[in-house]
């Protein structure tokens, strides 16, 4: 029996709710349950450094969280001068997730910066916040094609994210802040559009798993994603 | 004529909406007009190392803005390292003035955090962030009376905050983006509920001011301010 | 009574001491009483990367206080890494106070820092600073002239700044460390030569002021700024 | 055809060496092929603080790289001022890879650190620190069980890790540099003794990957990591 | 000849002022020529954690310059974040020399810092600072005697500096800057009372330099101190 | 009697391997019995901004101690966030020590990074990494010659170093870490091929020292570096 009464296989309730921000060329607020994360598409002209004269673009991942976005207050990441590792992690993640969607060279001499924003937290937040920077990053794509800044869109698929994990020994869909503190194993799947898998992160945090309970989590968020798709479809528009 | 076609004795349409935050002790979503704040009050036991021993409490504020809450991205001060002279000038106005309105003795041995975080700016983030914070303070203190953690709320009075400027040669009040980035004048009041004045910052941004401008301010400030008291008590409840 | 014996609109023993140091193109040493302020203006060819090819110059300022300017040795903000927010509040003071009075066109293309190192603190550093450095700032200009770098100086008017406060219960000019570690209002005023305000902050340090103790502070600083004109004047002769 | 001519289911060479440092309570420098990571085992008394008063000990990872590790001189990170991103994530692996097979209440109030130092690079640095980390804690462990510190070793069983890619459409084994700059997916895998996982870290670098393709690459993991196990066993004898 | 003409043997014209800081507890306004080091002595109970318990004091210094104590503005530390190796190399011999000459044990559980801030500097800034430095300490010793708080002063020597190098083929003491700019070599001599040395730093600038050369310098440096500590003598009364 | 059982003249085992990086245009493991020290060069095309512009190279050398190279582990500078004053010393000297022997002109717009990286200490670091540096800089110097890059190398001279000290009363050569650490006098020599000094330190460390103490302590220096010239012929042979 799940904390919160959920079926293995059952998501938290998702909503993704599209242009939250007054300015960014693209947002969304995506809500996996409590989880709350706020995705802004910031579209700038040039390219880092090292990339420059390549002809291509740049799409990029920020990520932070509000100091009492979680059940404690944590402490504020540019008060202590630093990102930490995880933040760091996370970052780097939500931005190779979304490059390996987007055609870099159609996108010309252009950064496209997600920032991820927790403002609530319950567990699960890099997917939301992956989840949500599709759809962000979708509609900023949309709206550099309307203005005819671009004749099509760079973006060649989508990419939706959920977390799995063994909790008292069965596998479950979309962890909330409850299970995850106590899963045996968690692991976030980053899956492509057509099914595929873009990246997949498993860790035994009190156990070694094994090839069974791997494969039921990878079913279960196949599974997770489908239906993560089709609301990203419905939201991007 | 302003921009917005407001009267220069017009607040923008002000909202104090309160249990925005699943964990906070207090939270409160200032907005006034396009501009929103995000307070939270957290309480911690303890008090900082030069505090310790003398029987009194501590509040606190800090301040941070999204990098996508302004019209261009700005870059997120965690991934700098450092937060900007702004940003601590401003948390440190913010505590500042919360405390003059706190019996710090009575609060005890807890410190009370507020944060402040600009999900959207458009002009007088920090007046917002200090009435959104009196009201994010004063749940988080019912909530220590009501969970008898403390026998009566340490909370002595209110604070309110707004912005004045003269714009193209008159007082306005409460300046929003269009207006605040081209004020030859720019003053935030931050008064007590009794009408006296906590604290007053008036900057000449293009040329110095004259008594009779500052004046003229200082009325649109009270007026402004007693609208706020007004719509902090609905809110605190 | 004030500690100092002063009458409550005399200002402490005023010098500024010009040509002070060997190297820099302007310099004052501006004493307060007990509180002794170093000034240079240092000008440098080019302006900060954001104003280029504005076709204007910049001033700005930076301030520091030695380790033993005070009672007790505080730490060495270069060897803790980073500038207080307080140091911060006051450089950004120093420099957009300045610049109300230069013509930043006629500057051309170069950059005048005015560092503002607190030798001996007795309060009141900020205000001693302002008027030290509009000095500093004077000569380097005169001297720009003289070697016929400029054609005429970029400075278009006088600005002082003098602290006042309330101090137990009475109105008093130019607050020394006795007085404003106790003060229960506390504010700085830079006035511009025409009588003008650039700058006001005050602040109810343990308690909310009225609009009567403003005026009285007002009247104070005007008086005090009007002395400080003329000792300017006679400095930058 | 691989570079290195290796089949694909064939690892480097694979050395694990210990007793290489004069003063640590373990050590190994792990060589796959051209690959050298030194690893460290320091023991010490005490725990950080989140952790005392719970009857626990601690076991932590540190990663770092010489400048001149790699074919081009990267910058010296405590030059810089700061670990890079990938850094830190590294280093939180292998203090949780570690971390999963030692009984930290048998530790007692004890830190462990494990320094993986990399001394040249050719790929896989992460999966050879790892399976050389394990090494040096089993060699620190068994040392405090001979000096009586402790009465039975807290290692409750090995890790060893392997990476292992998409490379030219094969899946193979064991990545040196010239395969890991091209690969199309590229995977880590930390397994337990047992053959379960303990972590896995799968990315599509150029694109998505299949079900198939993963399987594939976790049987050569497998593979790999039998013959590590063997090496560990060896070399910690 | 050198350029200020003085004769090889001849050091600058030397001052050392004492009592020129209201609050530090001993004080010392070294002037070399035009370099000018301001040497403030801060006594403060306790100790640096790595030393406590141990029934000894500690004496450190710290060094800084004002951003315009040279020819051309400087970047200020502080504000960079950081302190140049320079710096730091400075502030360590300072300590090291001065702990030379101190019993800790006698001192007992207090830390004396001697900040050593260039208000003005034209060469030999280390020596000049070194120099006052002694003089200023010496006094906060003699103050804790006075005021009882020590029996008997740990001072258990004298300690001056000198700075000797070949300039034009030729030994010459006491380099300004013109001199030090264009050394062959340049020399740092830091001696006891008894004309022993404390320590020795000599560089080659633009070639290495002969044993003879050497021999030279260091009789240039003997001589010099003699009068240096006759001077501290005077001044440390 | 030394602890280690040397002559007080007797240099420990020198051993100069080269060739130990795979991918450094010059290297060197400088062994001085239990001191390692792997000093890698790397030739990259450009110099530092000051020097741009001038027709000259650039060498540098960067230190560093991996964690556990000493008795007990230090903490890792990168993780720390700066480099201690110590290492910059350290690197400080390597570079100015190198460039005495460089002709910068004939090296190009290039500059050469010595990297000198700790992996075991037992005393003298800084003179093995000097030592063992040239040998690294020789080398690929030699490479650049050989790749037709260079027409003639532009090392102009020989550098070693040695450090002296006086132990027990009794000067002795190439000091171990269980004479460092209780040496009364500590002295690094660096020396050019032809018997001139480049630099000289000398720290009484708990007591002043005599001319004759100092000149027996350089006498040693030539004795040692003598065979450190030796031996860094036949390395770099």
């Amino acid at each position: 029996m799940r904390p919160s009464g959920r079926a293995p296989d059952q998501l938290r309730e998702i909503a993704l709710e599209v242009a939250v921000s007054r300015y960014a060329e693209g947002s969304c607020l995506a809500k996996f349950g409590q989880t709350h994360v706020l995705c802004t598409a910031s579209v700038e002209t040039g390219v880092p450094g090292w990339l420059k004269g390549q002809g291509k673009g740049w799409v990029t991942g920020e990520y932070g969280m509000l100091p009492r976005a979680t059940h404690t207050r944590g402490r504020r990441e540019a008060a202590q001068g630093k990102q930490s590792g995880r933040t760091q992690e996370i970052q780097r993640l939500i931005g190779r997730s979304l490059r390996s969607v987007v055609d870099l060279k159609l996108l010309g001499d252009r950064t496209i910066t997600i920032d991820c924003d927790v403002i609530q937290a319950d567990g699960g937040t890099r997917t939301a916040a992956i989840t949500g920077a599709w759809v962000a990053l979708s509609k900023a794509c949309a709206y550099l094609v309307e203005e005819k800044v671009l004749k099509a869109s760079p973006i060649t698929g989508q990419v939706a994210a959920v977390s799995c994990g063994v909790f008292e020994n069965a596998p479950v869909l979309d962890l909330d802040y409850a299970e995850d503190s106590n899963a045996d194993v968690d692991a976030n799947f980053i899956l492509a559009g057509d099914g595929r898998m873009i990246e997949i992160q498993a860790t035994g945090e009190h156990r070694p798993f094994s090839d069974d309970e791997f494969a039921a989590l990878m079913r279960l968020a196949k599974l997770g994603c489908a239906h993560l798709f089709e609301a990203q479809l419905k939201a991007a528009g």
